[in-house]
């Protein structure tokens, strides 16, 4: 059996980079999906990085599902909103550009938010939400997952597994990044399990009848939405599902979830991208203390027996790319994708 | 025992008002209060009405923890941004001015965020947010709630019973209206349970020493995040909560609810607001079309046995305010509280 192997994260950058040229995007476009690629896997979430560079990309790519050269137009009708169509470009790029507009509005009028159609998958969604912490403002990334939750009331997957990102600046403490999925799980979780072979927990999915499965190969009906049954509040997980795809798609004039077939030739997520400038309302140094006392005041809760530190959304991600920033431990199965895509595109491995 | 009785809407706003106004509350402001509160009966959220208006408001009018005369300021950095301080007024009012003031920056620059600090309780948030949908605008109405959820890993009620409001508008379908608690249920929930003498779920609510209660008078310890436990997503619901805090909370300038004590003297809730102008990204009617469109798909998915509809959120609150549109139905309590205050304030009960 192959073994876990630790990978720099500055080599698998330029590695990927080099991947995606060789199907033709250019170099800026590629490293930046490189670089947001890597940068999941340095929070620690393996769902989201280079596992996904040749099953997802280099595969959409090819199939010409992905459009290697893209052109992305934006249209405007107020200062601080504009709707953006990817043209189906790497998703990466599509959301690196959409944000880098939202901020440049917030810059100018305190806020700005675009709305975009005609993407592809654009990996995780913190890096996006994340570009305005060095600009001071919050950051916000919303996304229409694969259809893979059951609408409470329904049958089979339905809707999307759609994604809330915030990002939120503070001063001494880790910055505040919520990066939820809309279901009780993320999509990844459930790839984790089987690639780790590992039973999943009963309330995370159904089975094609709608009964609850705990085996990753028979939990294809669907995640279920945040809160898992009507009672614990699946209602709410269901709305914030709902809302996601109203910002990304409904506001673009994209598709929205169950309105789009299942399939390779479904037509790829919209996304939504805001930014808020905070020194709108206040001194960003006064907001960033306030922003830290918050944070204390949760880290000094009275803990339940056995529990030692309360974490905030962000803070175990940062742990995690603390220790990875030398080095990404790649499983073995990730290596012999990777190893096998520098063969295929006769690229060097180096990793 | 008494029974349930129908009141007349109109009437309940007109004796409302009278009330609000004996304890020195403006014709104007009173009107916004009475109008917002029987909002929530007509809507079906009982726990957010005229249940209310003695035990919170007339209460909290009296004992000068409301404020009858606020001196409500603006401070603002940005065309779409601004602070608010409430001055300890009827949340009513400072929600009511807040929103008002967010959907003009919204019809200026297409969005507009009005963070609030040193506010009272607002009922319910619905109302706020909807109060864009007739200006074509998305509307957004966020609040800190009472200490009243635990954070995972911790024990007590530490964190706040925080409140997420969206509401959309559609074509010829129902307007979508988000609104829910970021905790499992809603607190006004446990009151409807103790009110009619029910059990409550296993795993809306915890005792002192955080064991699951399902009597609502043993469920003193929190009411746990949405998801429940861990493994089921609990984390996100402590996210969204802490969330909420943000933008309430430490964008205004206000303490987060970690940072509040408990009791009598705790401050008042932390609000924000928001609307998003639609033709900032579309035409209008191409939008609510769109809306038209995502609703219906929702309506026909394949349903689960036994189930005949799927609702959106809003709709089940619209059948109940057309049902209630000639009468809301009281719990002879409520009636009794009514009835009682009309005696106490010298006013007449004509309901």
């Amino acid at each position: 059996m192959a073994e876990i192997r630790t990978v720099n994260p500055e080599k698998l950058i330029v590695f990927s980079t080099k991947a995606l040229m060789k199907m033709g995007v250019t170099e800026e476009d590629a490293k930046i999906t490189a670089r947001i690629l890597v940068a999941a896997d340095l929070r620690g979430i393996d769902s989201h990085g280079v596992a996904h560079l040749d099953p997802f990309y280099i595969k959409g790519l090819k199939t010409g599902r992905i459009n290697a050269k893209p052109q992305i137009k934006m249209f405007s009708e107020s200062p601080s909103t504009a709707i953006m169509d990817g043209d189906k470009g790497l998703g990466f790029v599509v959301g690196y550009k959409a944000m880098t507009e939202a901020i440049r509005r917030a810059q100018e009028v305190g806020s700005g938010f675009i709305s975009v159609r005609n993407s592809t998958h654009y990996g995780a969604g913190a890096y996006y939400a994340m570009m305005a912490l060095d600009h001071n403002m919050i950051g916000i990334s919303l996304t229409q997952g694969g259809k893979g939750i059951v609408a409470p009331g329904s049958r089979g997957k339905g809707i999307g597994l759609n994604v809330i990102s915030v990002a939120v600046p503070a001063k001494e403490e880790v910055p505040f990044v919520l990066d939820m999925a809309t279901g009780v799980v993320a999509g990844g979780k459930l790839e984790i399990a089987k690639r780790l072979n590992r039973l999943i927990p009963e309330g995370w999915a159904v089975d094609e009848e709608g009964n609850p499965a705990t085996e990753v190969d028979k939990a294809t009906g669907g995640i279920l939405p945040l809160g898992g049954t009507p009672q614990l509040g699946s209602y709410k997980g269901f709305g914030l599902t709902v809302l996601v795809d109203i910002f990304c798609s409904v506001l673009s004039g994209g598709l929205s979830s169950p309105e789009k077939e299942i399939g390779p030739n479904a037509p790829g997520p919209n996304h939504f991208f805001g930014a808020i400038r905070i020194n709108g309302f206040m001194p960003i140094e006064e907001f960033k203390l306030g922003m830290d006392n918050m944070i204390k005041a949760h880290h000094n809760l009275p803990k339940a027996p056995g529990i030692d530190n309360i974490y905030l959304a962000g803070e175990v991600e940062q742990i995690i790319e603390k220790e990875r920033h030398h080095g990404i431990p790649l499983h073995p199965d990730i290596i012999i994708s990777l190893q096998k895509l520098a063969k295929e595109l006769n690229i060097k491995y180096d990793l």
